[in-house]
């Protein structure tokens, strides 16, 4: 028989254990990090019928959406994010608490051209907050946002929140008095300002024939960022300049402030350029960027959208959530070498050094795995150095050697296989010298 | 704008709060136990090239699976176990050092017919050996087996792990001297002993054409039924009347007697009916069923594949492993009480009490999220009855109320919603009091 070509689907990846083990432990800290916040796990299937997912995010959404008849001939799609599931859930299932906060860790998929790099299968951590309008659930969420990355081992000074607000560019543009056409192409070229730059922003509005004096107004507009905590007299200079905003950013303020209170060391900045490409997004937005890997653009986001769920409900349901891309945010720690390398989860290694005392082996792996310590058993009494050799490049600390002379005296032989130290250690004491 | 109706597609489930936090930590557990036995994590892709996975798992597997054009007209399919991805990773990364012991819990797509109460996607829990053919692979994955549910609460005397290998199947059908069309329907029939009897299966072998004589030895043959540890000397006898098996059962008792070194409570009993319907084993086989719960089948099996990595490598790679339908076993455990109940991460609720206390609600609630305490706030400052309320339903424990009064005294209000119970308590020793 012929073998077939063993090869990983173009823009999907295959995590061998060196990775995994660590987005494992990534994940673990993510998920504990929003449980602290009371967030409730949720599972929804990777398949939802396509009509719930389709029109959510745009045309250019829709086009990367994996999508296709299953085989009862109903047309179904692969989520897209972790957001329209929720908002499914939250409207099929009537009885649920409101407010509902709930987290959701899950691959999505989506047709990205992997010429940019892009992956076309990656996991979102997602926590949101439906059925509440409160300044406290957005102030939370930012404060989600920051103790998580702290958690993930990032100092205050290594990443800052930027926030926005949808009302707060909405009353500007709207105090401009532009055509809905020229409003929707200057909100995106100011969208594009960390791809283009400045320059390219204004040549982009001055080519969608906006005035000189508008676009130098759009452009200062942009350029606002404000510490929010330390420059709060800024912040109200701000708001005496452009009169037309003073009222959504007073409620930014408020949010920030409160959020400050629950995450006391983060930086939330007000910045006027985020815009979230998202058409879904109605108040509160904000993007995570960190200082010493800007390249990767922004780690963690999200924002509030009061009107998603009612798409799906006879009512409204505000919401806001915040979400990680999982694997860019790892890629980043990597780079800021956050991620201590692990290679295996195993411990010890049990040498197989003389077969008939096979049933030793046997029962030393058993207690020690019972005790806690991750064991593995070498299978074939091979040469000392070849299994020593195998402990080494999987990373094992620790080799245990035991042979006729040590089961005479009920010693063990432990060898540090980092230092090269090696000791006899009585047998009943081993797990406890492992630990 | 109309909504769109909130529906699950047909055979997917959401797992709501108080399923998905038991269907979590189960998950941690046996994720704890694999990796006792030093079995690492290994992601791969949901999709693969359909070429990968078509043609393993027999026709009906092929039918089954959701199989579908990418938008780069690429054939591709949703993975339906994930056994032949590892199979796939083995070969396809040569410089994994063997034996490779990895794990991996994940969702698997299967389109099965609804009816029969089965579901299109659920998580398979899989530890496998790859690269070795020695007799302690096979004993670990039986004593994993074992281990892994001893530590999801199951007691010995609640669960038999049946062992069989195809090795004895072929070799006691050899015997017979039947033809290949008759051997395969006569293994067939007794594949279905579980679910249509004895009789059933004596049907069956009748109606294929099979002597009587034949028909009884087949049925006597898959009537073996032996307590592998226990009665030893019966193993022998049977052995001793049927020569032909005798090389391959005394490799199982030998692979059984190593398993119950690893594992020496768990009941291991030699059982000639398992057969596997998988292709791809070669040796050993097994089944795990729950004794006060036989209806749920066989919560957790495997075997030995020693062909399976050598349709894409060029060298054949011996294997072993064993696979846990995590929603069946979730299933089985329910319904045995072994499933605490849990509705909720969170441990207590910060009663919103008095707007004007709001940063200090915000500051305990920072407080005790550090200090390891899940907490929740309440938005909005509404009747404390309805924010109990909202608590008591949702399970939390402890209820914090904290007005102007405590704020005077320093101390906060807490109240056990599960007695009624409630006690000023100082607000730095808040945190202890709550853990």
């Amino acid at each position: 028989m012929s073998t077939i070509d063993p090869k990983t689907l173009k823009g999907f990846r295959d995590f061998l254990p060196d990775q995994q083990i660590t987005r494992q432990r990534m994940i673990e800290t993510i998920r504990a990090s929003y449980e602290a916040f009371g967030f409730e796990p949720l599972e929804t299937p990777a398949l939802e019928y396509a009509e719930i997912l389709t029109g959510k995010y745009g045309d250019e959404g829709d086009k990367l959406m994996y999508r296709f008849k299953d085989n009862g001939d109903r047309d179904v799609a692969l989520r897209y994010d972790l957001t329209i599931p929720l908002a499914r859930v939250v409207a099929q299932y009537g009885d649920i608490k409101k407010p509902f906060k709930r987290y959701q860790i899950s691959p999505v998929w989506r047709a990205e051209n992997t010429q940019k790099g892009r992956f076309r299968e990656f996991y979102q951590c997602d926590a949101d907050i439906a059925g509440s309008s409160s300044a406290l659930a957005d102030a939370e969420i930012l404060a989600l946002a920051a103790n998580t990355l702290r958690a993930l081992g990032i100092r205050p000074a290594d990443f800052v929140v930027r926030v926005n607000s949808r009302e707060i560019i909405a009353a500007f543009y709207d105090s401009l008095d532009l055509s809905d056409t020229a409003k929707t192409a200057a909100i995106r070229a100011v969208d594009k300002i960390d791809k283009i730059g400045r320059q390219g922003v204004s040549d982009e509005l001055r080519k969608s024939g906006l005035s000189g004096e508008a676009a130098e107004s759009i452009l200062a507009f942009a350029d606002t960022s404000i510490d929010a905590v330390n420059d709060e007299s800024e912040l109200a200079k701000i708001g005496e300049a452009l009169p037309s905003i003073q009222k959504p950013l007073a409620v930014l303020a408020d949010i920030i402030e409160k959020a400050s209170v629950l995450a006391p060391d983060a930086r939330f900045v007000v910045d006027f350029s985020i815009a979230r490409g998202l058409d879904y997004y109605t108040g509160m937005i904000f993007e995570t960027t960190l200082a010493s890997a800007p390249q990767y653009g922004s780690v963690l986001s999200g924002g509030r959208y009061d009107n998603l769920v009612g798409m799906f409900a006879n009512k409204p349901v505000p919401a806001v959530g915040a979400s990680i891309g999982l694997d860019r945010l790892f890629a980043a720690l990597e780079e800021l070498k956050l991620v201590p390398a692990q290679k295996t989860v195993a411990r010890a290694i049990i040498v197989n050094f003389d077969e008939s005392l096979t049933d030793d082996y046997l029962a030393l792996a058993s207690e020690l795995r019972v005790a806690g310590v991750n064991t593995i058993l070498y299978f074939d009494a091979v040469d000392i150095k070849k299994q020593l050799s195998y402990a080494s490049d999987r990373g094992i600390r620790y080799a245990l050697i035991y042979g006729a002379n040590e089961a005479k005296s009920g010693k063990v032989m432990v060898k540090n296989l980092e230092t090269g130290d090696q000791r006899e250690v009585l047998w009943k004491d081993i797990a406890q010298s492992l630990v």
